[in-house]
């Protein structure tokens, strides 16, 4: 959301952006084979790189990025740009994640929600099926988050990269490093996710369905089949408030906007065309977000988290978690609506049981789940000294 | 919901329901002005009493009810009667509010969501408008807790009652509880304000609209005029199903569900036909009730709600809550997800802040708000004992 990507931006405060100016690159998959046993013949995706790969090809840290993001983790498109990439208050020349040293590898995911956004290169039922010429609509297949996973070791391995350094991300990103680090102990040094638990629990499959429902009731949705017709733009709109509000926290409601009328002299109590501030600037974000958005694509993408466990290990919760190796770093905050702390310490707990070393960083903040995105840079020297630990 | 009612009258465990078989009532205002300043030429609400007013008229206690509920909070209609009002582990001969000592009157307020229910009497969007023969939809005028309080006081006056002993609600009860204190510091004896708090902050007020949002979006709401047509009752059962969730815990959600499937051979991952239990039985609680309630009451109660500032001082928060002087106890979790514990706390305090007396009693549970309504037993002496106190 416009909303959630200005506060980002505001509270990421005035560290330098990652100087180079950076550039959406593409690659291709092709005959990609879903953990549903279906066929996508041409999988397109967008990444883009920060740092320079050294040449014993050792240096590469992996971000994949959250439900509602895209691979713009840091820097600027242009000199002009008005916000750089999400995580660029980490990234960059001396920060946490330094890139004078390693080599920082951000890829947009299969069913990106931006799927209408100049800036990201996806592929999900907005693109055309080979096989009709027409959109995929809703029989695109159904993606996993190992799917996402399996997407960036293409990348992996077109990159010539044997083993990533780190796997980082927050939210659904923290998903992915969750599930590299249970697929591929082999391929990775360490994993930091970050707001991110190693399943989903059924509070969070249910919170994820009441996100899409707005979508399925809008009229223009109609099946998923609308894209020679107006979009569900409503639906999708209202969809992306929800998310909005349940990443953020009361507390930041309360101080932003407080009961305030969304007009001085509109009470809310005198008629139906008048709201409160909070509703209307939650709107309004809403909106905005949905007009580079797709409906299908954010049904795919609560789909993918809803299915997540670590590891896919049909019927035990635990055991993708215990394959995990690798140490790890857990960064969540306890005010988290999302991913409750709980949760996060359950996961730590599980990992470390069979002797995996686990470090976890708690937050400080009034941003909830967003403070895993906005203030991520309290967690600064822990990340750094993460990273460099031998 | 059907979901809720019956998680608590499983969880009212095997008490004795109250005794004798309740029977609705029904009263009328004529001519009720609204706070907006709107006349409702005719006010028609049901009721429920439990116990005998004593000769002095000094020993009634005032129930309002939640959002989702109505005056149905003790006894059964019928022999055969599946469940009890929603307080009945409460309510009766020697419980906690004894009905050998205390009369009880429940009210159903205006705009009550289950307009279609057997059980309700209400008034709102849903009843003829007098002035056009029509059912008033979306001209209704809006009303705000302190209405609710008005059409208590018309009652009140009905059965000459000059005191209430106590009033006391949970949630919106809750908030009917506080604005009775503010409005009416001579009416009442004491209160007992169950999982509320003293205003409507912009946490509140957003999710609110989330709530709403699902009804607004379905094609067959209309603009709320859908009396002679299709009513909008897929939104309506998407709206139901987020109070649900939100009502209870995600602790609830993983112990009742976990990640199960809706059909055991069903994988959520194979098809969009197949669904997680916890969304299945959600949405099907949702639609259940949805067959009894009204799409435009739930606009209404919602807006109800989101304009709640106990005593409506306009401009200042907090001289609602400095104007109650009456003996307060303040009943909640902080493991709820609609009225946070900080907020009850924060209430709580500004009370106490000019020296009534304000007592807090923490419940435990794995409920989150629904605690409330299905835990409350837990303060079953803390109750009996604050309204005996002289």
């Amino acid at each position: 959301m416009r909303l959630i990507l200005c506060t980002v931006a505001m509270l990421a405060g005035p560290a330098m952006a990652y100087e180079p100016l950076v550039q959406k690159q593409e690659f291709t998959l092709t005959d990609f084979v879903t953990r549903g046993g279906e066929t996508i013949p041409e999988m397109r995706l967008g990444y883009e790189t920060y740092g320079t790969l050294n040449e014993a090809r050792d240096n590469a840290i992996l971000i994949p990025h959250f439900f509602s993001g895209n691979s713009h983790a840091a820097g600027r498109y242009s000199a002009d740009d008005l916000a750089p990439g999400y995580w660029d208050a980490l990234i960059g020349s001396g920060k946490a994640i330094d890139t004078d040293k390693w080599f920082v590898v951000s890829v947009d995911s299969p069913v990106n929600l931006g799927a209408n956004d100049p800036n990201v290169i996806t592929t999900g039922p907005a693109s055309i099926n080979p096989a009709t010429g027409e959109p995929w609509g809703m029989d695109f297949p159904i993606m996993t988050i190992g799917d996402f996973v399996e997407t960036q070791k293409g990348l992996m391995d077109q990159l010539q990269i044997p083993k990533w350094h780190a796997v980082m991300g927050a939210s659904m990103g923290g998903l992915q490093s969750f599930e590299w680090a249970a697929r591929y102990p082999d391929r990775l040094e360490r994993v930091i996710p970050v707001i991110a638990s190693g399943w989903a629990d059924a509070g969070l499959i249910a919170w994820l369905d009441v996100w899409a429902a707005p979508i399925r009731l809008d009229p223009n949705w109609n099946g998923g089949d609308y894209y020679d017709a107006e979009p569900p733009e409503a639906g999708l709109a209202q969809a992306l408030k929800i998310v909005s509000l349940q990443a953020n926290s009361a507390e930041w409601a309360n101080a932003t906007f407080g009961r305030s009328w969304a007009k001085p002299d509109a009470d809310p109590g005198q008629s139906w065309d008048n709201d409160y501030m909070v509703v209307d600037r939650l709107n309004m974000a809403g909106a905005t977000r949905a007009r580079t958005s797709d409906a299908n694509h954010f049904l795919y993408l609560v789909r993918a988290n809803q299915q997540f466990v670590a590891g896919h290990p049909d019927g035990n919760l635990f055991q993708g978690l215990l394959d995990i190796d690798v140490p790890v770093m857990l960064i969540h905050t306890d005010e988290d609506l999302v991913f409750p702390g709980n949760a996060v310490r359950e996961t730590g707990a599980i990992i470390k049981s069979d002797g995996t070393p686990v470090k976890i960083v708690e937050l400080e903040g009034t941003n909830g789940h967003l403070d895993g995105l906005a203030n991520l840079a309290q967690a600064e020297k822990q990340i750094k000294s993460f990273l460099e630990e031998e």
